[in-house]
């Protein structure tokens, strides 16, 4: 689950009641929640705490496959990257290894700064992402908050291989312009739907497909350009929020274009 | 704030909520709040969910100084150790480094098995702690389960200190017969209350006093003994309990006392 | 290569000439070799450096199976632990999971202090081993020093869960009196021998026999129980030892054994 | 001390000589020598073994304050990176905190690969940089190799503030390009030249001047610069190197000249 700061424990709270609560979990009692967070107070009322269980468990009953929404929406509905409208983001590459081929999907929810830079280009310098149209309502870019990645994959990694295609999406915000100021609390999970890489109560060695350490590059690299793609998309993908008597702006698509083809894009 | 497994999520939105409320604290956007659990279903119906964000809250507005209370209270009142109640423990050494005293609290939260040991003497092994007025009555030792420990010190370290201080409380659970088996989540956390170890929002360089890491090894020794102790505390102070259909008794004292006299003390 | 502190640097580079030389490594551009150390100054002139690199060659060459030795042998020559004389110790337990009956063996050098427990037995306490015919020669013991484990195992258990068992080899040292000093540098390893969790160069996924998280409790007693008692052995093993001016006694036998009576055992 | 993968253990030997033979440190019994290394294979006749200890001694004897040597020089002479010539590199950032102005300075011995970027351009795309001139010559990119970091700053940082400036070193390497292959091993040192940070065996509390975490993000994206430009300096500060019976060309300025241009740098 991700959503604010300061609503964790209602969403862990939900989480939990709702696990409990599934046909054949009637003999479950252990449950550990995994809720990620980013601080939205710039454009949430965060202290008013509007967060409810019965939101969090409209989230589970509600997720389907398909793709993804992405921009100022669920825990990114309040969050800021750079100054700009940030919010959920997603990307995803296929790796070929061998003779198989693997899908990574990352998705953040960007709430960070630092001097933004898409695909490479200092978008952070140019006057026209700064001219008066934008500047009275946009906030100082501030370097300060965090991003949150979930790295998802269907290749047989294990969890040592799991840690390191995590590690990668953290160093990926790099790319962006994160400068992972003090205040940031960066932080990416990586889990694989690799059927013989879940973990079961069985007593026993188990068979289990594992990709060798020296096949895992390439994930490595999807990661690294699914997370900066994810992030640019949690960008273009946002729409402009007013809230707390401010807007946050969408980074305007036309001016960004003009920028772009400056730099040879 | 400790807990049951199940109630971190309550725990964690209730410490948010009345940090929010206190005086001084009207602009505060973000909280993180610390909250410890050990998983006492065997005692508790800890799938119906009983703590409430009052319960938490009421901790926090009674907490008091003075004595402890120890054994089947708080979140101990529903923990098991190694097959008998176990629950809170504390204990707490002073330490001479140089001209200094300083003090080395350990509050556990004792929820684990292995083969108990008090004192380096093997209870496990004990008929007299197996004797059919306690057998039938007794659940069956699980080496499952977890340890949670709070370390507090007035010593001046720093935050690399601190952590190392934490590794030797888990440390210390070996002596009391802990197998650290694959179910346990044993946590320890340390935190000094020397005035100049907090963390400021100041800018600029401060003044800080810190013990070198050459005068730390006897708050290191004082962590282990305080830790073990705490251990037998929370199994000396407990009190038979009977809930979910089954009674885990306390430790029995007297001949508890003939053993250990057997074994020279 | 278990050596002393200083001829850490001189042990990697025979390990790796070693190597290197080796039929079959003639294209081989690259060798980590593994080296542990512990400080025995006190026996040792350990600033002559005298180990030389055909020293750690006829280690390798002559190593062989069978019986390992104990005591004050190789890098255990000039140890000392809790002020007697340490050394090399190992031990082993078979333990059964499922069907599959599984070994778990461990080495330690053992050259750190505290206060001396056997068998639950606060040895350091006892004048029979603090009498005159020991006190003169005998070092105060000092809490500082390290000790280098070892843990080998022919289980499955991948590389997350040998790290748990190497942690559990440190936690082990709890029970033998350890306080775990300032200057302690104690240090586990462990691998398995199992074939399939050899790491390839092969490309593309490999199936692996693999003992999942909740088969690993029985291995981490076992590893609790051999550290501790190779830590026993390595000091029952021992002999006197003098060098550099002084001598360093073995833990008397006889006066040993009255105490440990004297604690019902 | 920076060498190559298979020199470690000689580098670890001179550099513990030399320490044992310094004025003052006549006593001394323990060294922990500090060597970082990269593989230099593809040019070095690196299993020839031919850094002998002299040479370290030597290196360590004729240090001297002033500018940094850069490119193919030192441990950095035969390294290859993103199929240029790579070698040692160097940059540093003052940072205004406060009143006070710190220097965070950033060695690199580049030895790494991916798709190389300079200044957010992708160089690697360019045809420019692939023409037939430098085609046949040049090696093929490969991801593999690792980075040796070396972060220092005069700032009154502390060692957990130190670990995440390293860290911050490394992630600055995405910036590079770099995909953190499987095979990489990179590696960050931080140190703080600040006299109150110096590790002291005195006992009791000592006064400290510590920069506290609010402080630090100056510093944090001063190393993220710092690294970037370091690992732009090895390469372009490069000569063509043959060995082995290969060349590895320097990055070619001019070209790079116009297709920095052509991205509107």
């Amino acid at each position: 689950m991700l959503t604010n700061t300061l609503a964790v424990g209602t969403a862990v709270e939900a989480v939990v009641r709702w696990t409990l609560a599934q046909p054949g979990n009637e003999k479950v009692g252990s449950v550990n929640a995994v809720v990620g967070e980013t601080n939205d107070g710039a454009l949430n009322d965060i202290r008013g705490m509007h967060v409810m269980r019965e939101h969090v468990t409209a989230a589970i009953v509600n997720a389907k496959g398909g793709a993804v929404e992405e921009g100022a929406v669920g825990a990114g509905t309040g969050t800021v990257a750079f100054g700009w409208k940030g919010g959920i983001g997603t990307s995803s590459r296929n790796v070929r290894i061998g003779v198989d081929t693997w899908t990574v999907g990352v998705l953040v929810q960007s709430n960070y700064g630092g001097k933004l830079v898409i695909n490479g280009v200092p978008i952070w310098k140019e006057v026209l992402l700064r001219d008066p149209s934008t500047k009275g309502e946009r906030t100082e870019a501030s370097a300060d908050g965090s991003c949150m990645i979930v790295v998802a994959t269907d290749a047989p990694v294990d969890s040592r291989g799991l840690q390191r295609l995590a590690a990668r999406a953290v160093f990926a915000l790099a790319r962006t312009g994160s400068t992972y100021s003090n205040g940031s609390g960066d932080f990416s999970i990586a889990f694989s739907t690799h059927p013989s890489q879940r973990v079961t109560s069985a007593a026993g060695p188990q068979q289990r497909t594992v990709l060798p350490t020296d096949s895992v590059s390439g994930l490595f690299e999807a990661v690294l350009d699914a997370t900066e793609e994810a992030v640019d998309n949690s960008l273009l993908r946002a729409t402009d929020v007013t809230a707390n008597g401010r807007t946050i702006r969408a980074l305007p698509i036309e001016p960004l274009k003009t920028v772009l083809r400056k730099y040879g894009r």
